[in-house]
């Protein structure tokens, strides 16, 4: 019974997450009572989680995305290795159940001095000492219950701009908000850490989401009305994407809204585009929530210097991070069998050279609208 | 003549920021025909700015910020050694001026592009190479012409968030857009690079302004609706403060609300603190423009370990930086002239320990509003 009920999330099945704080209330008790039976039944408490160490991270050709395999781990408490993690483990969902029940969220380093501070005087032993110690149970949690720690009121880091035609209904801290990101002004509307409990979107009238890698280009596009005259929804992750923003972009897929990824063209460029299309190793275990394998690449290309005359002049020399970067990539299966990205990436190689998405503004500012409508328009994507 | 059209800023007096894109323009066209004159004459043209390097650097006692001294540096044409950073100079000018005359906001980033692109046919030699060569001159004309490089539509990294009372009017890329921050929802409003052109203050009903460090911290405080309850506005930096939001801090204390700051008790949550009371050294040269010195230290204190029983054991550590950055700012005169200060710092070098705001979630997560309000009703600040 214990294993059915904290079943680990091994397949790329849809999770929880978003389900609302009663539920996942529910689930953490539900967690708890089992443990309670299994001490009734005088058997050691177990908890089961889905491993998340390299060996059980797998690229999943069928679903397009990073997830974690099969591999399960068990916790007893009636074990000497075991017991203390498996007592951290407790003390963390106890206080998430009681961050829901009080309707508040904190971050990580919250629930951190929480922990310290309420077992402080109970215990002769301190359970916590370094917050390195509670963030993987952290993790294990959302596995073993298939969610996500914004659906444990814990916030995580935020970042990322978004405007265009959507409407969006947020309750939060008691009020009910309606934000209009056709109303954000030069700001745009700041992607929040959970864009799913007590955030519903109104409305979308949107025909595709362009995501831009760096926050000057998106000012610059915004500036532009480029998401008015496109009718887009414009994001930026402002570098790699926080897990809020790819959440949001994969919410923005699921609805059937093609999803186009304009980047630097090298190394890290390279990466926010992959990450937000196939997951990353770190956050594997959340695979299907926050990946969107739909993503297509738009630019900058090693290709686009032929197409645009004048970028030649404006290409500089690739760093080692990038040539390694490159070849990295074609060595993985699932970039590998998509000719037109070995033919970039073979070209980074050879030649030596990387670009900017700034230096599309090189002729004039407003020339990076016209690149993105023109490609944008001929679906000039790579995979 | 020239002197006087391109004098240098070397004083405390106001600057001529966010007096909109018409009167910096001609500012700019000033620049250019008094070199002019200066060739109709037969006299080399020059350009003057004020010395930026730390000789010229000095912490005025009497308007309580750092700010750059009386030393200029002349530079003129017609000789070897300066003819191409002269020459450089002037081609920044000329692309601001269009970026003034446009509408249209770029990076510096985006601005070098600019130069590298348009030159490249025209002269035989690359006049810019690397953007390490046009990013001081960025901050020689701002220097010379007495305004912001936002005032010259370069937008700067934008980072922070405020919620709270206020509404703001956003004249930007042909909308006008009324930003009120009581209906920001989870996230707030994102604080811009420029808070001066295109943008005022419609309303503000607030008490003071709150400054928060972290924005786990400010998020906290957001669900609680701090900003309602105690009627103030809540601003997080998100970090050390960028340009933009210390300059929204240095506007809202013009309104004679008063500024009180909430840090870590550490080396970087001192250094947040300071930079916006003082300025800083980098940005010297804005000193009037986005220092506070009316700003006040709510905490977290060595002191609050004393007042709070509970902070004992949520103590850290402090690292070699804490105690370095300790001793530091004791000998500096603008910061040992202050008892409490003193005080403070003295406490870490001997008890060799830090705090974190977040500790202060330890007893229950709302128990951060309680401090707050308790200390800032009875005023308990530092200087």
């Amino acid at each position: 019974m214990a294993k059915e009920i904290t079943r680990a999330k091994t397949s790329a099945s849809a999770s929880d997450s978003g389900k609302g704080s009663a539920f996942i209330a529910n689930k953490l008790e539900m967690l708890g009572k089992d443990m309670l039976a299994q001490i009734d039944a005088d058997t050691s408490p177990t908890f089961t989680t889905a491993l998340r160490s390299k060996g059980n991270i797998i690229y999943d050709n069928g679903v397009g995305f990073i997830r974690l395999g099969d591999k399960t781990e068990e916790r007893t408490f009636i074990n000497v290795g075991q017991a203390r993690k498996f007592m951290q483990t407790v003390a963390i969902a106890s206080k998430c159940k009681k961050f829901l029940k009080e309707d508040a969220h904190t971050s990580i380093r919250g629930l951190y001095y929480q922990l310290k501070f309420s077992l402080g005087d109970t215990l002769d032993e301190e359970l916590f000492s370094e917050q390195s110690e509670s963030n993987p149970l952290v993790e294990d949690l959302e596995v073993a219950l298939n969610v996500k720690r914004e659906d444990l009121n814990l916030n995580t880091d935020r970042k990322g701009v978004v405007a265009g035609p959507m409407v969006l209904k947020d309750r939060f801290g008691g009020d009910e908000t309606e934000i209009d990101c056709t109303k954000q002004g030069r700001s745009g509307w700041m992607i929040p850490s959970d864009v799913d409990n007590g955030m519903e979107f109104k409305s979308i009238d949107a025909d595709y989401v362009l995501v831009v890698e760096k926050d000057a280009m998106w000012q610059r596009l915004n500036e532009d009305k480029f998401w008015r005259k496109e009718n887009c929804i414009l994001i930026t992750p402002k570098g790699q994407a926080s897990r809020g923003c790819r959440r949001l972009i994969r919410k923005l897929a699921s609805r059937k809204l093609p999803v186009i990824v304009f980047t630097d063209c090298d190394a890290w460029g390279w990466y926010i585009y992959w990450a937000i299309k196939s997951g990353s190793m770190n956050l594997a275990y959340l695979g299907n929530d926050i990946a969107t394998p739909e993503a297509r690449f738009v630019g900058v290309t090693m290709r686009d210097i032929k197409d645009y005359d004048f970028l030649e002049q404006l290409t500089i020399n690739a760093k080692e991070v990038d040539i390694k970067r490159a070849e990295e990539m074609l060595s993985y299966d699932w970039i590998s069998c998509h000719k037109d990205w070995v033919e970039e990436l073979k070209t980074v190689l050879k030649t030596k050279k990387k670009i900017e998405q700034d230096a599309l503004q090189g002729p004039r500012l407003s020339f990076v609208g016209d690149y993105l409508r023109e490609k944008i328009e001929k679906k000039k994507f790579l995979a």
